[in-house]
């Protein structure tokens, strides 16, 4: 866990020289200034963060799959072998996924982890031992390529908005009350076992809340592990980072917590409609990119806000400048 | 104005059976029910009003310019002559709109309309006449192409956010106080001059303010009369309408005035940061797609959303059914 530590806490800067010069060439193109408002600000952001490619074209979508012992509490309408079954799917090319990363020209990668093996009920014990929550987090590390330009992350396991829940519960408090949400579609008896289940871990678990890692490997999954270790990832090569939804940025939650600066290489995609997504965006102080009332994960909100950023590049690399156009640029 | 009245008036339908027989197809489809938000309400609406063809490969974004006399009152930062200027970028590739086009596979088609004859101001009187106005009214509609599977509107117009605030305040009531905005970048004496500017030219048209087709051509300009003939154009055609911005959707907003579901067959791209444009989406009950603080025009936001339509679409299409994939689809 110290290794994992020292890397989460030891992350390099962004190139702020880049970030600079790109803010001085968007008040040269031909548009009022700021009328592109997000694009602009994605366009630095890019340069910051986005390496010396200043491309899009080698986008990776990372679904990281998982399985999880609290379904044992009741909170998915839907059976364990659910996770199985989708990431069949995913290979097979039918789920929402396979059209959204072949609308966005990405190369969808499905990284299954011990779905035969669920983590723990973390209503009575640690989710993940330690040596398994740094496994999960090594397969998420290792699973980003280098020299890829964008990463989109994304998860599938049945139960997991529990799992993230508790996590966010963890880190900022409030409980299962303010951060259960219905997941793939819970009625409201689903609910009160999924609140109650997370009150009972939290109340359980009191002991190890000040640490973020704890929390991870103990409320997590190995899905989420792998998010956060292909997060940290990303930052230390250099590559930007494309959250999905509620369980994609819970996943990524502890290492905020450990160093406030840790998630400026990534942009929160979507808002979800899971319940507490709007809550946990505005704790981490990530502003969404688009909202569409979509709950889906399997990466569908970041596949989905692709081309956003390559519009965003698009037009900071090809517009004209007033000069170069003959546009009068400056107010009379 | 008679011939242009009854095309506003008789509408033909969407095609109900196909929306009741796209959202059969959706409950079917790899993922929790309403999971994918609005990209399943677009898939409908795309069954609905598509036409046969189910596909988005040919997409015009149409971009109209005009002049507008109403400069003369000192309400736009830029010079009348930048409308020129900025059409000449768009022939020569260089404005934000080209690379919008580009990474949305859209074809650009630039309508330059009379730009060395600007309108009147509209202060003193209409801004065209009922032949300009119907000219430019035909313009419009003979610029949609029929087999054209999406058509995104947009337009270029120095002085024309007054000319849209001045129908939203003629259509919906409120003033220069409720719809001026500060366009391309007014000063607060700016503002003060174009609130006022409108609240002159309401008081001098009042005769007329019950007829919407008269408002659109006393308040508005070439461009704005375009773009309502293009987007009555598309719903006689069966193609549907990606709308821009403030000014866009102030050129519409005279059609809904005429028959409600005028403008069942468009969605709103974007809501802009121009200040009436979420007020005038509101009155239209308009929900935007994105809301990213864009304030350009040229059809940004509509081409910038394409690839969200085309996204519905592949889910709509693409996606396997639970029957086919072996999952299970009924909550246990």
């Amino acid at each position: 866990m110290a290794d994992l530590r020292a890397a989460c806490l030891n992350l390099p800067a962004g190139n702020d020289a880049a970030a600079a010069e790109a803010l001085a060439r968007q008040a040269t193109l031909t548009k009022p200034p700021g009328s592109l408002g997000r694009l602009e600000e994605i366009a630095t952001w890019l340069a910051k963060w986005g390496g010396a490619s200043r491309r899009l074209d080698r986008v990776d979508v990372l679904i990281f799959a998982g399985n999880h012992g609290i379904t044992a509490q009741g909170v998915s309408p839907y059976p364990a072998a659910v996770t199985a079954q989708m990431v069949a799917n995913f290979n097979h090319g039918g789920a929402a996924i396979n059209q959204l990363a072949q609308v966005s020209s990405a190369t969808l990668r499905v990284v299954a982890l011990d779905l035969d093996r669920p983590t723990a009920d973390f209503t009575l014990e640690p989710a993940m031992d330690e040596a398994a929550f740094l496994k999960a987090v090594a397969e998420g590390y290792n699973a980003v390529r280098a020299g890829t330009d964008l990463v989109c992350l994304g998860e599938m396991g049945i139960g997991n908005t529990t799992a993230a829940a508790a996590i966010a519960a963890a880190l900022y408090g409030g409980g299962g009350a303010r951060w259960a949400g219905r997941g793939t579609g819970l009625d409201d008896r689903g609910m009160e076992r999924k609140r109650a289940a997370i009150d009972t871990a939290l109340a359980r678990h009191a002991g190890l809340l000040g640490d973020p890692l704890m929390i991870a490997a103990t409320f997590g999954g190995r899905e989420l592990a792998a998010i956060l270790g292909a997060t940290l990832a990303a930052r230390h090569r250099g590559i930007p980072v494309l959250l999905d939804g509620f369980v994609c940025t819970a996943a990524v939650a502890p290492l905020a917590k450990l160093r406030a600066d840790a998630l400026d290489h990534t942009q929160a995609a979507h808002v979800s409609a899971e319940a507490g997504h709007r809550a946990l965006l505005g704790e981490l102080k990530l502003q969404p990119l688009l909202d569409l009332g979509m709950r889906l994960g399997e990466g569908s909100g970041a596949a989905l806000a692709v081309p956003m950023l390559r519009a965003a590049l698009a037009c900071h690399t090809g517009m004209a400048t007033f000069a170069e156009a003959g546009v009068a640029g400056k107010p009379h």
